[in-house]
Formats: structure tokens, C-alpha cells, sequence
């Protein structure tokens, strides 16, 4: 049966049906470092619109499940790919389509490198906004999948606010053009947002309208703000917010993270119990704005700094920009994501604490401050997660919740968070969501097992 | 049966149940001028959650049409009321619950009023940013219902950008809490934007959470730009767009309205043939911008004032906001409202005079120009849009969608477009849209006739 799936597949396909065995390993993992629990049937390296709906429809006979990928980058299981399942990669579909200056939109296939996209608009004056950590690395395609954040988003805007329309081949092969391509636009209901974050559960992504801003004009200013305890850091960062000030970026880093990243690029090591905000402005007004807010930290008792020029800025949120893989350097690490208003983050930071006391455990956390959302590290020892992990992460995840908080601000549900859903979600809503999937599989065969999965 | 369905409703919401006829009658059209066959059941004037979740229990169990309603002022007929329906008023739940301004969000409930609310929201900083030409008169509820957009949504965008979350009671009477209180936040599918735009059929929105943003700081400037013919007031505008200016409102009016406005306001008879940009700018650079403006339009033949102050400026955009009305003294009209790339206003018009010259009718035209969003009136004698007008409005949705553009930019399909949703979906998604319907709304009460019905 499975191997008659892949002669299916190799006599519309070709050489683009992959069975190497490395290929089959990579497709098992993504940056979340949990892995399936084998080896799909084939990798298929799509290379046009033509070829997905090829597989869709192969799929969709045999009833054999579709789990789509982009770079790889996720955090949360959700393009792992494992026995019995193809794996469709979209790394071969990266072309741009049309970049229009006039009307500020590009049309791109999925596979495209968000950082690669954006510096080909650069030459244009033209951006995409939305601005995960891994952009350098990760397809705006996983980004569209996901409903990626960043670092910019409080001022800038998610995935959803970025993108006019999407293409999209159903379960059964059938191609649909999502959205619109002008500014305003409410023929009908909104797919093109339904499918935005929805972790390759409602098709897959052939092809995508992205909404475009102008680059911004004017210099970028970074402070740097250092605080005893990673409290007065999060009080610190309500404080700008509460001024009306809106950086482009903020950024906090508690003591140990702070700590590891600086040992890491072998800074000097920072003071014990130093947590740092890193904020930079933008625009016309960004010497102004760093002034303002340099004003109001210092005010609230941060030791601040003021980088003297862009080259100086950029060497300061390059200890931010480490983080990832200093924390690597902790142990193996469970990358959570909570969100929570902006308000409740010092609350927030004391749940932290607490759960550390409790369970025992070091809990080291960045969180980008402007918008909320916070990146808790579990760090263990060894590939799987402990049971004992989980059990602070639950207790992390119900704070959240209490808090007016979220599960997941950018990295989605995926394999590693579906049993906390229904938490959030409630059982009714769960249920309609699920229903929602099947009206566009109904089959169930696009990335079984994620999300809606129990 | 009917009689037994307003027993049921008095017998739980006694003197919010109202027969009166003359409440009857308003429910049955809106602002469109479109009304509906006869007057409803009933109209309940729910007063709480409680109310309407009981309501819904009884037409779910009757199997009775609930149409819902804000302040009439739809202009697609969307929310009218018919025979054999309930038609349920949410005007009376209108309460501000919840105002951050540390989170930038308000919790309302539906019936508020968009001008009332933004009333409010300004004494804390704070403001709203969809902006229908309607906001005086027009609902939050109903500006989410339609997926609203205004004059101000090139620059700070649609209704679909600026709610976090809604509460959602379902046609069985169960009540969803959907979308969040963060900033960001990717836990499951996005029903809070399938719901944006949904016009009443997945259910009663029953509050919402609104992203709000700090009052724009510094002065408002406005310019206009008058030119010999609308073509060239068109390449105006694109001329604007082009330079990389972001005016917050950029109106276009058309010769026709520009001298019905005029006329209506009592001020000097414009040239004939005379069409005209009304712009703004806003935020602390707004001066140095509007001269950036004006530089622009006048290189491309424009004659360009600047108003000398706020007051003149307010004068100025009056004559814009005088629209509608200058409309209704020409006679009885079908407001449409296209929306195409902005690089495609130009052809647009182009269009617009072509299906003119071949129908052999006038279509006044005023556009969002800074959103490439139009509003065609076709003006026409008695209270029913004549087969000859819709057989026009049939040739100009052709044009936007051939463009690629929508047939509806912010007003949304209610029943007046219904019969065109299809053009623009194409059947397959017309029929997955409809399915979604399905999924929230199992037996089909919740406003039949209306998006989806052929």
C-alpha cells in the first residue's frame, strides 16, 4: 500500500519523490528538536502549483496524510512528518512573482527565505513587515502557516496584518485563490485569515499577496536599559509603554539568559541579577523618541545607555540576537511562548518565578516586552522533554491563561501544545474548530495529528 | 406557528419583545433604500447576553430566521428583516465594559456607536481607527459585522486590524469566547476574523475587544486639488501615492458630486468638469508633508490650496462628508462600492465612463482615493433599483473584477450583491464558504437570503 503511494507519486513526479534516507530523517524534526516518531514515506520537492495539487489528488485516493514544510524552523512539531505521511516541501517553490511599488504588494511562492524576500524588496524601498528571529532562515510560507510574530509587531503587525491573499490547494487537489489584492476588501468570508496560522491544516500554501509597507525613512536609535531583577526590567518596560513612546523594538532578557548570551560572545560578564531591556527606535523622530524613553527608564531606575551610532546599536542587539543558540549552550531546551496584555508582564514574570520555586526548576526568559509575549526556556538534559518539564510548563501555561494570556503568541500549537487547546479554546469552540478543518479536509489527511488532535 | 414564536419570546423577554408596527416596518430595510418583502415577526430589543442567547435558543428550536440589527445604517441590505423572521436589535447593548489604556484595548458591547465610543476614548488619548463615513450613526457591532473600512484606512487601516477578539453567541444559543486580549496570540484557527465581515450568518456578536491606538499627536493639515476632468485627478492621486506620501484621507469627488455637494452647501458653482482631491495629513511632520503634497499635485496640473488653518481645513472636507445627501437630491440612489489595486484607479474610471457612454446613464463617482476604493451612485427615479441600472452596476462589477478588483470594498454583499458573490469567489469557494456557514449555523437561521443565497 505505502509503496504503491510512492510509485503513484513517482510516476506523476519524477525525481522530485525523494526517499533518501537523510532527507526522510530531516523531515521528522523541526527547531522545536522533538521528532515523529519515524520516517515518512517520501519527501516530494515541489516545484510548481501543478505538482502539489498532483500530490493532493495521490493523497486524497489513497487516503495516505500530507504534512507540508517550509524551512524547518518551527518551534512546535507542527511540519514533523512521520510514518506512512508525505512530507511536501516548499523550499523549490521561492520565486517572487511581482513586486508592485505602486500599489505595495509582491506576489510570492511559499518557499521563498523571508530574509531573502526582504532584501530584493529593499530594492524597491519596500519591506515586509512581519520579522520572526529566524527570518534570516525560516519561509514566509511556515511564517504564513504559523501566524509568525517578531520582533517588531507591537509596532509594525503580525502575519494576519500583513498579507491580502493566499492561494491555496485543498485536500482533494483543487486550487482556490484566497483574498484580494486592493487595500479594502469584504466579498464573502475572510479564508485568507482562517488559513493564517492554521499549522497546514486547511491545504496548503502555493502562493501568497503579501501587503507591503515603505522602508522607513530616518536613523535607528538603540538604548539600553539595566535593571536589578528581572521585575524592575518588566516594570521598566510598562513604563514606556504607559509614556505613549513606540519603539520599534523591546526586548528583555532576565539575568540568566542575559548571562549565557553574553558568555557566549565572550562579553564581560554582567552584573549578578542584571536584567536588560534593549529598545531601538525609528523614523524621522527616532533621536527624539530614544531621548524620551532613555528619560523615563532612568526615572524608574535603569542604568542606561545610549548607543552613540547605528554600528554601536547593532553590536548591542546582537546580545539579543544570540539568544537561541545561547541558550543551546544551557542544556536542551523546550522554547515556550506565551503572551499575556501588556499590563499583566511583571505579573507575569512573578508566575515565572513562582514555578521556578515550586517545581524547583530554572526557568531562563526573554520576552519581547512591547507586545507581551514571552519566551520561557525549560532547559533539561537529554532529547525527549521530562515528565516533570511538562508539569511546570502546564502550571506556566494555566498562569497564562488566569492572566488574560494565551498559549502560543507566534510559534503555534503544532504536536507539543494540543493537549492544553481545549484549555484555552473551551471544549465548544475546540469542536467548532475541528469541524471547520474537515469542511476543508474532509478526509483528514493534511498534517493529522497537529493541533486539533488530542 | 408564528403566533407561538412571539409567545415564546414575550413569555422569557416580556416588554423587549415589541409588535409595534412602526418598529416593524423600520426593521425591515436600511440605509440602502432596499427593504424587505414585509414586515418581521418581531423586533427584540435584547438588553444582555442572557437576552440573546434566549432568543436564539427559541428560534433554534422553531426552526425562525434571526436577523440581526444595529443601527440600520448597512447599505447592502444586509441587515433587513422579512416575514417570518426576528429581527434582533442590539442598540440597547451599549456600555463600555473595560478601558486600558496600558493594553490599548476597550471591551464594548455591540450597539455602542463608533462616534460615541471614539467620544469616550478620547478623553483617555485613545482612539478607534475604522472610520466609516457613517461613524456617527453606525454601530461597532455593525462596523465588524460588514468588515467596515472609512476614510482613513490606507494609513490606519480596516476593521479586520483593530479587534482582538469577539464574543460569539452561535444559532443554538451557546456563546463562544473567540480571539484574545495580547497582542499576539496564534492558538488555533482565527474566528475572530472569520467573523469580521460575516454579516450576521455565524452567529450574534455580543461584544468585542478592540486593539485601540494613542490619539495621533500634532496638527492636521488639508489640501485640495482641483483638476480639469476626474481621469486626471485619478493620476493625481496615484501621483501622491507614488511619491511615498501616506496622507491620512485622500477623497476624490467626481465633477457631478462635486457640484451637487456645492449646491447643497450653498457654495460657489464649481467649473464645469471641475473634479477634486480632498487630502489630509496628520502626526508630527503633517505640515511638511502637506507641502510635500502639494509640490506633487500641482507638478501634475493640479490647482492646489492648502487650508490656512484647522477650522478651514474642517470646511473644506465638509463639502466631502456632504456626499450622501448631495446624492439624494439628485434622486433615488444605488450606492456601490468597488474596490480595485490602487495603480488601477485610473483605468477604473476609465470603466465608469465607458459603462456610462454605453448604457446611456450619469454615474456620479466619489472614491477612497489613498485606497483605491469607489463608490459609483447610480442615480435613478422611484423606490426599486430598474433592470437597466442593475444591468450597469452588472457591466462595472465585470470591470473591477477583470481590474482585479472586488465587488465590495467595505459595504459588504447583503442581498443587493449576492447574485455577483460567486463571479468573484468562483463556485468552488462559494460552496466552501458556504459550508463554513454551515458548521456554526447547522440549520440555517442565522440571516438566510442573505450573502449566500443564489
Amino acid at each position: 500500500m505505502s509503496s504503491d503511494v510512492v510509485a503513484q507519486l513517482r510516476a506523476e513526479l519524477g525525481d522530485r519523490v525523494d526517499t533518501d534516507a537523510a532527507a526522510l530523517q530531516s523531515a521528522r524534526a523541526d527547531k522545536s528538536g522533538h521528532a515523529s516518531a519515524g520516517a515518512p514515506l517520501a519527501v516530494v520537492h515541489a516545484a510548481s502549483v501543478a505538482d502539489v495539487q498532483a500530490v493532493l489528488r495521490i493523497a486524497h485516493r489513497t487516503g495516505t496524510p500530507v504534512v507540508t514544510r517550509g524551512a524547518g524552523t518551527g518551534l512546535a512539531g507542527g511540519a514533523n512528518a512521520g510514518p506512512g505521511e508525505i512530507a511536501l516541501s516548499m523550499l523549490g517553490m521561492a520565486r517572487i512573482l511581482e513586486i508592485r511599488p505602486d500599489d505595495l504588494l509582491a506576489v510570492v511562492e511559499p518557499g521563498i527565505l523571508n530574509g531573502d524576500l526582504n532584501a530584493v524588496l529593499a530594492e524597491h524601498g519596500l519591506w515586509w513587515a512581519p520579522d520572526p528571529a529566524s527570518r534570516a532562515i525560516s519561509t514566509v510560507g511556515g511564517n504564513i502557516a504559523t501566524g509568525a510574530g517578531g520582533l517588531l509587531c507591537a509596532k509594525y503587525g503580525v502575519v494576519r496584518d500583513a498579507v491580502l491573499g493566499v492561494d491555496l490547494v485543498l485536500a482533494d487537489g483543487r486550487l482556490l485563490h484566497l483574498g484580494h489584492r486592493s487595500v479594502k476588501g469584504v466579498t464573502g468570508l475572510d479564508l485568507t485569515s482562517l488559513v493564517i496560522g492554521s499549522e497546514g491544516t486547511l491545504g496548503v500554501v502555493v502562493g501568497a499577496t503579501l501587503k507591503l509597507r515603505r522602508l522607513v525613512p530616518g536613523e535607528v536609535r538603540t538604548i539600553v536599559a539595566t535593571f536589578p531583577g528581572v521585575r524592575a526590567a518588566a516594570a521598566g518596560s510598562a513604563a514606556v509603554t504607559a509614556s505613549g513612546a513606540q519603539p520599534a523594538i523591546m526586548e528583555l532578557m532576565d539575568a540568566t539568559c542575559l548571562a549565557a548570551a553574553h558568555a557566549l560572545l565572550g562579553l564581560e560578564t554582567p552584573p549578578a541579577d542584571a536584567a536588560q531591556l534593549t529598545i531601538q527606535t525609528d523614523g524621522p523622530a527616532a533621536a527624539a523618541e530614544a531621548d524620551a524613553i532613555a528619560a523615563v527608564l532612568r526615572a524608574v531606575g535603569g542604568t542606561v545607555r545610549v548607543a552613540a551610532d547605528e554600528a554601536e546599536g547593532e553590536r548591542l542587539l546582537a546580545v539579543r540576537r544570540a539568544m537561541h543558540p545561547a541558550m543551546e549552550t544551557l542544556g536542551t531546551t523546550l522554547i515556550e511562548d506565551v503572551s499575556v496584555p501588556r499590563s499583566m508582564l511583571p505579573a507575569m514574570f512573578d508566575e515565572i518565578a513562582r514555578v521556578e520555586r515550586e517545581h524547583g526548576i530554572r526557568i531562563p526568559t526573554v520576552a519581547h516586552a512591547g507586545d507581551g509575549n514571552l519566551h520561557p526556556n525549560f532547559v533539561f538534559e537529554g532529547a525527549e522533554v521530562p515528565d516533570e518539564i511538562w508539569d511546570a510548563a502546564d502550571d506556566l501555561f494555566r498562569s497564562a491563561l488566569r492572566l488574560g494570556g494565551t498559549l502560543t503568541g507566534e510559534h503555534g500549537i503544532g504536536v507539543l501544545k494540543r493537549r492544553w487547546l481545549a484549555d484555552e479554546l473551551g471544549d465548544d469552540q475546540w469542536e467548532l474548530q475541528r469541524r471547520i478543518t474537515r469542511v476543508f479536509d474532509p478526509t483528514g489527511i493534511l498534517n493529522p495529528g497537529k493541533v486539533f488532535a488530542l
